[in-house]
């Protein structure tokens, strides 16, 4: 592995305060080819009937594995998400939810992670992500 | 079909204010099995790079698609988003951004569409979506 | 869980002679909500370049899923594939490949699992899919 | 375009016999940036309940969306298929089955396209894929 978390803190501060400075993520973990993301609950990510919307779940699997993949690489590099499949199982109840975040595959030219979204407190996979990144040539040798 | 665009507008800002409110998205076309939906440019859907961000193409071809679905069965039910799958195709420019939404298929139970997004003012695709909603029993005969 | 592997094995023989003659696929394993379903290395599975051919990883995968949920939900019902998404992440080597195959979702009209397809002797996943099954009505209660 | 059917007619003959010779697929078209691919009828291609089988209808959208870029890109190049996505919308009758291929994106790392699988005579889509190709170095300039 390449980089902390407080290493990434740092990185995202710097490169991505969209995603830094909100407070909505907070990055609990990474390990080797895996990181674990939480969404912290605020009512600007819910949707009709109180609970978490679709296009918060699918930022916070998307964010995750970036991060997870970042970690593995290091800082100079560039991921760009091509694919991401996204089944929603459960209707997720108003509260934190953590993405726990696996890479599948970390190519030379492509990345693959999946992504289990569970409610804190909860064992039920509430939503399940697959998703392709593109390396950038010579991040990963 | 069962609603217009007026009717749809009404029943978002009834029941959907989330939508409705934020002025981001324009319903600007309802057909058989199909609609037409823009996203409007904000600085708060950039992501890094000044591009359109993943959570809100992703958020631009459900809701169309949600859309397309409504104007066919009307406003008694709720469908619910079970899968989306999303390919990145090209860097979207920073202005507005439309989803060609059609249904491939309204069953009692499924509805699959898919959602191409195009900038305006170009020709070339720059995500495409194929998703799948539950459609609450007795709301297609 | 309502059915054996034995069992299994006997309502497919009966049933679906397409799978169960041919002698491919290998029900190694049924567990609560998961499956683990072998493919008997056979040079018709062959593609160019001497490996696996995706339309036989694809079956293998299905086929672990719709046992999964045969074992849980008995022999009365006819779950149906309504969606399958599949990541090639290695060229699998010419020898057996197992499904491992979890039920993420089992509901009342949907059932949603994934599959990590590994080659025998290895630990790498080859190819990882996930799929959804429409559950005929009155099968789960 | 590089090929035109009759040169990919040969090339499938030379280097991939085991899908020329079997005669299951017929190359009814190729354009810039599609294709249409036939899938002839044949017993071994059902599955119970007498419609085409899952697998069947993976490999006709999977082979249409290579010769498409086959097309494009000349022989050359092998791509090879990373992610495939397919939603069954209806049971197919026992008859051919086409694929309407059209690809979104030719870059010089990843092809993207989609398929609409239509039975003939009706018009009806049977089934719809979405796949990703890895392009090899140097083919697409």
């Amino acid at each position: 592995m390449q980089m902390s978390v407080a290493e990434i803190e740092a990185f995202l501060a710097r490169e991505f305060p969209q995603i830094s400075e909100g407070g909505d993520f907070v990055l609990e973990e990474v390990g080797p080819m895996s990181a674990k993301l939480r969404l912290r609950y605020h009512e600007r990510h819910l949707r009709p009937g109180g609970t978490i919307s679709g296009p918060s779940m699918f930022a916070l699997a998307d964010v995750g594995l970036y991060l997870a993949i970042l970690a593995q690489i290091g800082p100079v590099a560039l991921a760009v998400t091509t694919n991401l499949n996204i089944n929603f199982l459960r209707l997720p109840e108003p509260r934190d939810l953590v993405a726990h975040c696996k890479l599948l595959k970390l190519g030379k030219r492509l990345a693959v992670g999946e992504a289990s979204l569970i409610s804190v407190g909860s064992e039920a996979v509430v939503a399940h992500a697959t998703a392709t990144y593109s390396i950038p040539p010579g991040a990963v040798t």
